[in-house]
């Protein structure tokens, strides 16, 4: 650009005063920062280690009233974005405890939830009127505008990882959210009946869909795992994915959320990925077994139940150093509707 | 119509000659037989017995040499279009008996086709590198244009009802086969890799369909039944299905076959359907259990393994005197997407 | 197949005769006319002249009484299906005459319909309330299960082309039909109105369309010449089609009407197509030019308004000797999603 | 909430720093903000005079040198959100003048734009090779990833206003840009070929969409403005709308763009629509007439040219003071996508 005099460069500002005064602003000014020649969020990759997440969330146990319990989240939050409650730009993440006895009032909102279980069996979710117990490794949704609560009968603490698309929902300026007046919603059916009836390559002869969401909203990770498994014996890995998985909504193919891609991918051992980019930042948690993620310049060393979080177009190399089994999600079921989702495998 | 004068059916009777030997015909005379106020093939409601049949097969197992093996299939002939090897107006059905030892070469053809097991348990079928073992009550696709070949390694003979969409794909003329020059494709992957890879509720993460039929090619009894009690412990029967579903492509959520329809419904014992009519001919099969359908004026005494038809538009009604099960198929994906379904539930 | 003793032989007629009283029949036997390994219907390329048609036309003009006129079609019969009234295996098509002062009675009916002017201006097309005129070269749609009826009030003959799905609704055994109690429905909207309601690459805020026919029931020949001649103008011929497009349902881009596809070419003068063959058996007829088709080995010379069928798989090659333009219809739209449609580019 | 005592509160500030530098934050302080009962992201609304805007934009043009040119925009920013660049949460609007005989130089980025003509005649936008004119009142994209320029070849000065999808790409990370390396693109094909090739109802006959946008990039106003008049002259307006269209990609029937949402409507003399409100922030700009509108509490006052925005959920009435046409634009395409979008007819 070339230089300009001080005479024209105060004419410049008061110009640029009167302007704003208008609510307007000069793009030349601001157009390199907002049409990047990149994905240019300035997201970092991060991890949180689970076991220190998970002391101070029972420490938060501690000092958090029965009152404030449904809340009792811990946001995990990118370093980027300080007071934001976003782990990549779109989404959200925390890590939720939920004490024995207590138990969240029936409620429902616009963002989609992703539940997956980190520890603690025996609590449970109830949505459509069935209420599934949650395992460690089961992923779970509860979907938009659907009513759900849950609860822990057992005597153990519960953790889990809420993933939502709360970002998302703001930058649509599209919330709501209501409770229901009771604490709880009636329990129509038992666990298992949206598996068995929507989830085993089966569907009700005259159901018609009645959102983006898929009716199976508990995977078990029982299930997940068995699938993975036999990928692997019957096949080579993916270079860059190792054998990775999408779950899906059975009653459309697509996505099982239709803000939030979720998926599952078994990486044996001793196994290096390829490097891969792609534009969908993605948050991962390692259910099983060790290992390493060269995110950039920068490495992540980890471990089953910590959580780490994967710019968008960053290049990612995984190294596992025993068999490992990673559960991620983001936003790509909207990047793919909008025509904006890039990959790319490094040579 | 007004009475025509002898000399005028004269003149015409030469002018229809004439239209003849152009190719022509005149529409006045043919019209309220192309364009029907109501479905009016003529398709007969019909029954075969399965003790029958066997018996009839099991001779044929005797007359039929080994070269001709492969064919050895008693086709199930709707009486209205003898000679036509149709039980609907647009599917074929057929009993195959394959004896102990008994091997089909592989080819392939534009023609889909599903395998609904009756008796003996251990054949397979092959497709797609991938032999999937056969038991009573499976529904098994042998997909358009994909190589298939099936054998029955067990001292017992194995007997199934085919199903197939040969006189559609002669109404449209698009028939294509193939033989491999082998026997039979080789195995590549061990039985239940489909089930695994695309029916858990997962898909590969770059799954990309290259047909429209589901590449979950195999649908065992045990789990369609286990989803069927699900449903009835949980809910009550619809009042002219019973608890009834259909079988479903996962990559898709839409039928298992471009096609053919399939179904699964149970009938608890006791259970009346109240009166029902669709516009798809449709034939069914009851996997366990007795009962009678009445098909317009028509009643039908059925038990497990029998074959029956109802025509399209025929009104019908279910009553069970024990537990029943009855898979049934249709060319319904076909009339879907046509716009020419229909349906009605009578008071 | 190896030869068969007397005694055999005999055994096996026997065999086959039980075989029929039980409504089974042998695949054996029939197993290769069944699944072929090319379209085997016989279906014959043909020809009809439109010199010799219309002169039969305006005979039957006299002969067919006032209460007949509704049905004054000569029907175009492939001479493979004698008295089926099918110009392919899927379709029928027909000339129509409309004489002065004739109107036809509202009616409406499963089967899918297409009218292409051939002759005369100023008849008209009721559907949905719209009343369209008909000019040569238009394409003019009555969609399934729509009231529709029809005049002329000029004191010239009308002619066009009618193409219906009517063996496809037999082969489903689909047919419903129904007059209305009035001779014609009202006109409710002046012509040009579903054009520019749907037509104009804008859609109503909250259309949810009805069907899966194109709202657009008239597609005048002005603009889609001017489309054809703005391709030409613009690049060069498809060395198989010459200048080739399809009609879309404005709603979802797909084809005009659920059970045929609909297309309109441009062959500039002295061009010659490529060999080209695909499985959907077409129906041809030139708005403007001459030329010759070579199908397989015959060979048929056209003009203006002739109509000619090529049959499923045959090679086809055009050669126009003026600039030609031709419309032309076939089943395509069901044979894509069957996925039974092959096409091939012969080098 | 329970008051907390002194001592507690000193334990829980600490705990937060200590969270704080964890990257870390305590959703109960925050899940109020996040999950609102509706929308609320405090977006204003707001008018921007065009007289206004425009004397601000003739003297930018004499500021901004011919190196800054191509960004010589105003943009539109909206109150609450200063230095965001944005007029709703998720979309840009500008406003930019192009002076006799400048060009922009060809670009490319993952943001999809559109122009909508204000004033001026005569300049062009090239996309695909094609260069389209631009008159008032059209509308034309210049899609995601391919590329574009434009120019001002007449001895007026040109200005439109653009709408872009930039704080969305923010949302998703997803921004991607390139230039090319001469200044322009080649010119391929003439003015008016892609609205011949996919404009008239027709496609070409083997055309394959390569992207989500639609392939007619100029939607001429004279073609919608009679649209808009023939659902004047032939129905009553909807009461909420007046008559109101939207802009369609007519390779599928959904939105012309993926991300943005785009809408002409005619409200005639004395119209005054009733209330309703939508999801889909949206801004409006008169191409005709003058008029007003209640947003909320807030009266608007606007004739030709001026723009305006309707924040997330605030009821709108709109009155025409005389015959008015109105070009909108929203993120709506995104909120169906992902379930998010809802409206209400409030009576």
């Amino acid at each position: 650009m070339s230089s300009i005099s001080p005479e024209d460069d105060a004419k410049r500002k008061e110009f640029y005063e009167r302007l704003a005064r208008s609510a307007l602003s000069p793009l030349w000014l601001s157009l390199a920062a907002l049409v990047t020649r990149q994905p240019s969020s300035g997201l970092k990759a991060a991890m949180w280690s689970y076991a220190d997440c998970r002391a101070l969330l029972m420490e938060a146990g501690g000092l958090v009233s029965v009152e404030e319990a449904e809340r009792r989240v811990l946001v995990l939050e990118n370093s980027a974005f300080p007071g934001q409650s976003r782990i990549t730009t779109s989404l959200y993440a925390g890590l939720q405890l939920v004490l024995p006895g207590e138990r969240a009032r029936s409620h429902r909102h616009s963002q989609s939830a992703l539940r997956f279980v980190l520890e603690g069996t025996g609590a449970y979710t109830a949505v459509g009127g069935e209420r599934t117990p949650m395992y460690p490794g089961d992923f779970i949704i509860t979907p938009s505008w659907e009513w759900h609560d849950h609860g822990n009968d057992t005597p153990d603490p519960v953790i889990w990882l809420d993933g939502l698309d709360i970002p998302l929902v703001q930058a649509l300026d599209t919330s709501f959210m209501e409770q229901l007046g009771q604490i709880e919603q009636p329990v129509l059916r038992p666990a298992g009946d949206s598996l068995a009836r929507f989830g085993a390559n089966l569907l009700p002869v005259d159901h018609r869909p009645t959102g983006l969401t898929s009716p199976v909203f508990s995977y078990p990770y029982a299930r997940t795992r068995e699938a993975l498994d036999t990928l692997r014996r019957n096949g080579e890995p993916d270079a860059c994915h190792g054998y990775k998985m999408r779950f899906v909504n059975p009653v459309t193919g697509g996505f099982a959320m239709p803000t939030i891609g979720t998926f599952m991918q078994l990486l044996p051992r001793g196994f290096a990925s390829g490097p891969y980019r792609s534009t969908d930042a993605t948050v991962f948690t390692p259910v099983e077994g060790e290992g390493r993620s060269q995110i950039g310049e920068q490495i992540l060393e980890w471990s089953a139940r910590d959580v780490f979080v994967v710019p968008s177009w960053a290049t990612v190399r995984h190294l596992a150093s025993s068999d490992a089994v990673l559960f991620s999600f983001s936003d790509r079921p909207v990047q793919l509707a909008t025509g904006l989702f890039r990959e790319e495998r490094i040579q």
